[in-house]
């Protein structure tokens, strides 16, 4: 696949990612959303739904993983790329790591509880990380969340 | 409270997560065990599940989080204490962070995958860790699971 080509893919799932974020915005939760693509197909996607569920353990990433292994049946997730609208956190990338997910693809920084600062080397060793799709959607609306809640 | 009470206490409960545990290597589980303790009360109890469920989120950490959240009504766990038979792993810790539980009691250390070495300042920053109850019980299940599997 060219890098132009991977670019709209990218671009395509990320938009499908905002579009589960900012269903969470609309149930005021943090607005974080997730899809994993498995061979240019959705197998999951998910927002975040930690004050719904009133669950810390729901973040959007984590309950996409759970997800993608139901629907292939298998709990690694080699073959699969996760978008996720915000750098995944300490929890999300230690789960990202076991499920053996070789792309992460994240629209903006979280410099406050993202993995980069807190746990850098939990990914596979083999992961690809891109990051910056979507920056500015992903992350105006995480702070029209917050700004509204000040 | 006195030392001599408060170890005695960290006893009892590690046992208790160390039945759990021993339930999860009966089920051919990786044998981790864990209980959430509140106010001198059990209020969750779980071991691995990640083969039975076939999700690496499966951890028994994780799943006595979101128990005993579900148990208090409240997804912050400040007031309680974990008893984990093996140091967590970073997508655990993750969680305990996000939970803020104050008091986190292990048996063995993981030297491949603990947050000690991959996600140090998971924990929040007021949390109190003991470690090393139960120690040689906790680690001669783990060997011995994988000791049968090689």
């Amino acid at each position: 696949m060219s890098t132009e080509e991977q670019t709209k893919k990218d671009l395509y799932y990320m938009q499908r990612a905002l579009a589960e974020a900012e269903a969470a915005y609309k149930e005021g939760e943090i607005p974080v959303g997730a899809v994993i693509v498995c061979r240019d197909r959705i197998i999951a996607r998910a927002h975040n739904l930690t004050e719904t569920l009133n669950d810390v353990t729901a973040h959007a990433e984590m309950q996409a993983i759970t997800m993608a292994a139901n629907e292939l049946g298998g709990k690694y997730l080699q073959d699969c790329t996760l978008y996720v609208t915000v750098e995944p956190c300490v929890m999300c990338a230690g789960a990202i790591g076991w499920a053996q997910l070789r792309r992460i693809v994240y629209g903006c920084p979280d410099e406050k509880r993202g993995y980069h600062e807190y746990a850098p080397k939990a990914f596979h060793p083999k992961a690809n990380v891109t990051y910056g799709v979507m920056e500015e959607e992903c992350r105006t609306l995480m702070q029209r969340f917050f700004q509204e809640r000040r």
